[in-house]
C-alpha cells in the first residue's frame, strides 16, 4: 500500500525545548518497519515520578499489564516504546518480552526493572520480536541526548501521517517549569481512551500522589473526548513523567502547573483527531441543554460515532436529520419537539423543525471548510459537554483495509 | 450520484402466494424519487388483528407515533407507506400529515383513521408533501389486486438494491395458514431494531393480543441481531397483519405458526444485511463461552459494529487481532488468556495466543469469499449468541456520503 499523503488537517510540530533531567535517543530496530525510525529510549534523572493512565479495553497488551502493575510505586528511570508491533495477544511469549526488555534497560540505565516503563504499539497478535529490542538498547543509550523530542514524536508513529507534540510552561513553587508532550494515534481510537500512546515530561519536583489525580482528570478532559472510529485500543497508555530537576518548592500551589498540563494533553488530543485516518474534516460538537454533564457527554459521542453523520459531513452535506437520529439513539433524555441544531453558527433547526426563515447558503459554506461547528441544544437543563471527531472517508476504508498487507 | 449496482450478496424474491383478505397497491407518486412506485397502499379485510415492534430511538417519526398510538386497539383495516421522505423531524406539520393520510385512506376503505397504519421512509427534516399522498389515495384504491406481493417490496424500497421478501405456511387450528413478510432496509441498521421498514401479512385468525408477544420474540432474534453502521433509524417498524380470513380455530397450539414466523423475520433481516450498503461479505458472528446469552449478544454486536473488523474484512485480513480489541472493548467479561477465536472454521487462537500450528491458507481462502464466519469463544461460561453484519467498504462512503445530493 502506498503510504498516505499526510492530514490536509496537520499542524506543525512545535519546538519542544529540553527538559531537564531527561534525555531521549531514537533509533531504526526494524521490528516491522523498514527505513524509518521505530524505537525510543528516554531516560529519567533518578527520583523521577510517574503517573499513568491506561486503556480501559480488557484484552489489554503485555506493556501495558507490566506499567499498571509498577505504577503504584510511583519511580520511574526509563521509558521503552516500539512501534510496528504492539506485543498483545502474544500469552506468555508477550509477558516474558516486557520483563526482558525491562530487565535489559534497567541494567544500562540504573534502578529497577520496576522503574522502566514500556510502551508498544502496532500490529495485534504477532510476537514481539524481543531480541531486536535488547540488541537495540545499548546504541540507544549512547545516542541519548537532551534535545530529542523532534525525534522521539516521529519513532512513535504507526499509521499516523505527521508527529505530535505540545509544550508549556509554569510557575510553580518559585520556579518556571515546563511541560512537554508527545502522542500518536490516527486509527483504533475511542474513549475511553483515545490515542493509543502519550507521554509528557516535565522538570517538576511533584509526588506521583500529585501527578495521578491531576493527570486522570486531564485525560477525563482531553483524550475521553475525542473519537476516531469508535475503536478502543488495547494499548492506550498515557504516561507523565516529573525529574524534578526545576528544584521547585514541592508544596506550592499547583494551579498554574495543572492548567498547563490541561492544556498540553487537550493539544496533544485534537492533533491525534487531526490525524484521524483518512480525515478530511475537523468536527467539533458541543451539546448543551442536556440533563447533565455526563449525558451531553455522551449525546456528542453518539454524534461523533454515527457513521452517517461522518459520511455527510465527508460528503459536505448538512444532513442535520442524521444529527437528529444520532441524539435520539444515545439512550439519554431528549425530547425531539425541543431539540435545536446549528450547523457553523446557524440555527437550522429549532425545538422540533426546520428553523424558520432558514437559509442554507451559509451553511453550504460552511461544510465546503475544513473546522465542521455543530452545536446541538436540547432544551431540557444546564448540562453540557464538547466532544471531537473527524470525518469518515474513502481514505479510512484504504488505510485499514490493507493495514496488515 | 449513479445507482449503486445490485449488492452481490443479494437473493432473488421468492414468490409470495396471495393472501386471503388483503390486497395491495403502488403507484408512482413523485414524492422524491423519479421513473418509480413510492407509494404502497394495503387493505385489509374488516376484523383484521394487528401487532408492531417499533424503533427505541427517541426522536422517532411522525407515523411511529401514530401507529404507536393506535396499535393497543389491535385492529387494522389499511396500511399506507411511502418512500423517499420520512415524515421525521416535521414539527406540528409532520403530526397533521399523519391524521390527514389515515382519515383519506380511511374514508376510501371503511372503518376508522385509527386503523390505518402509517409508515414512511426515506429523508429526515423536509416537510412531506402530503397533498400527493392523498392525491394518489383514490387510483390505489382502484389498482388493489391480491397478487401485488413483488411490486409491494420494489415500492418501499430507498438505498435498498434489491426487492425483499420471505414466505412460509404452517398449520393452525385445522388449517394450512400463509405468512408473508417485505422489507426494506439497508443503512441507519442497527439494534434496537434493524431494519426501518418490515412489514407481515397472514390469513391466520389470530387475536393482536396472542401475535404481540410472537412478534416482539421474533424481532428480538432477527432483526435485533443485525447490523449494518450502529446507527438507529427514526422510523423502524415491524407489523404484523392477520386477515383471519382461513378461518381457523384461534385456540388451537400456536408453535408451528410461531416457528414460521420466526423464521419470516429472520430470512427479512438476513437479506436486509445482504443488503448492506456497500456490503460486498455478508459476516456472520458467533459468540460463545460467555456469562450469558445477553452478554454474548452484547459481545457479538461490539465485534459487528466495529469499523476496524469490518473494514480488515472488506480488505479479505484475517486480522483476528482487531477481533480481540472489539472483546476487550465491549464492557462485558472477558479474559484475554481464555479466548479463542476460530475463522472459517479454523481455530486462529487459541486461549490467549495464536493457536499452535496455526495454518493461514485456508483462513485467507475463505476471507476471499463472500460468505465470512467468525466464532469467538470466551471460555467463561455457557452464554451464546449469534449476530449478522456485513462488511464496511468505499461503496458505504459512496452512497452515505452523497446521499441528499
Amino acid at each position: 500500500m502506498a503510504k498516505p499523503p499526510v492530514s490536509p488537517l496537520a499542524r506543525p510540530l512545535p519546538d519542544l525545548p529540553a527538559i531537564a533531567g531527561l534525555r531521549l535517543a531514537t533509533t531504526a530496530a526494524g521490528i516491522r518497519y523498514q527505513g524509518r525510525t521505530d524505537m525510543l529510549l528516554a531516560e529519567l534523572a533518578a527520583g523521577s515520578t510517574v503517573a499513568g493512565v491506561f486503556t480501559r479495553n480488557l484484552c489489554p497488551g503485555a506493556p501495558v499489564s507490566w506499567d499498571r502493575e509498577i505504577l503504584p510505586a510511583g519511580r520511574a528511570r526509563g521509558l521503552v516504546v516500539n512501534a510496528g508491533n504492539a506485543n498483545v495477544f502474544t500469552g506468555l511469549a508477550g509477558l516474558s518480552a516486557v520483563e526482558e526488555t525491562a530487565r535489559a534497560a534497567a541494567a544500562l540505565l540504573g534502578g529497577s526493572p520496576r522503574e522502566i516503563f514500556l510502551a508498544s504499539t502496532g500490529v495485534i497478535g504477532e510476537v514481539l520480536p524481543v531480541h531486536k529490542l535488547v540488541a537495540a538498547l545499548p546504541g540507544l543509550q549512547a545516542g541519548l541526548r537532551e534535545d530529542g523530542f523532534a525525534g522521539a514524536a516521529h519513532a512513535i508513529m504507526t499509521t499516523d501521517t505527521f508527529p505530535k507534540g505540545a509544550t508549556r510552561t509554569a510557575r510553580l513553587g518559585g520556579r518556571t517549569v515546563r511541560i512537554n508532550g508527545i502522542a500518536k494515534g490516527s486509527g483504533m481510537v475511542a474513549p475511553d481512551m483515545a490515542t493509543m500512546l502519550c507521554f509528557l515530561f516535565t522538570d517538576a519536583a511533584l509526588p506521583a500522589a500529585i501527578l495521578q489525580p491531576m493527570l486522570s482528570a486531564g485525560v477525563e478532559a482531553s483524550f475521553n473526548r475525542i473519537t476516531i472510529d469508535s475503536d478502543t485500543s488495547t494499548s492506550d497508555t498515557v504516561l507523565l513523567f516529573a525529574t524534578g530537576a526545576a528544584g521547585n518548592d514541592a508544596g506550592a500551589d499547583t494551579g498554574e502547573f495543572r492548567r498547563a498540563l490541561h492544556e498540553v494533553l487537550l493539544d496533544l488530543a485534537l492533533l491525534v483527531v487531526r490525524d484521524g485516518e483518512g480525515a478530511q474534516k475537523f468536527i467539533t460538537i458541543t451539546v448543551e441543554g442536556a440533563v447533565s454533564d455526563a449525558s451531553a457527554k455522551r449525546i456528542g459521542l453518539a454524534i461523533a460515532n454515527s457513521p452517517l453523520v461522518k459520511t455527510a459531513i465527508a460528503g459536505e452535506d448538512a444532513n442535520w436529520g442524521r444529527i437528529v437520529m444520532a441524539v435520539g439513539k444515545a439512550g439519554e433524555p431528549a425530547d425531539r419537539d425541543r431539540l435545536s441544531i446549528a450547523i457553523g453558527g446557524v440555527w437550522m433547526a429549532r425545538q422540533g423543525g426546520v428553523a424558520p426563515g432558514y437559509d442554507e447558503a451559509p451553511v453550504v459554506a460552511h461544510m465546503r471548510g475544513r473546522e465542521i461547528d455543530i452545536i446541538v441544544d436540547l432544551g431540557l437543563g444546564e448540562g453540557r459537554s464538547r466532544v471531537w471527531t473527524c470525518d469518515l472517508t474513502h481514505g479510512y476504508i484504504d488505510i485499514n483495509g490493507s493495514y496488515r498487507s
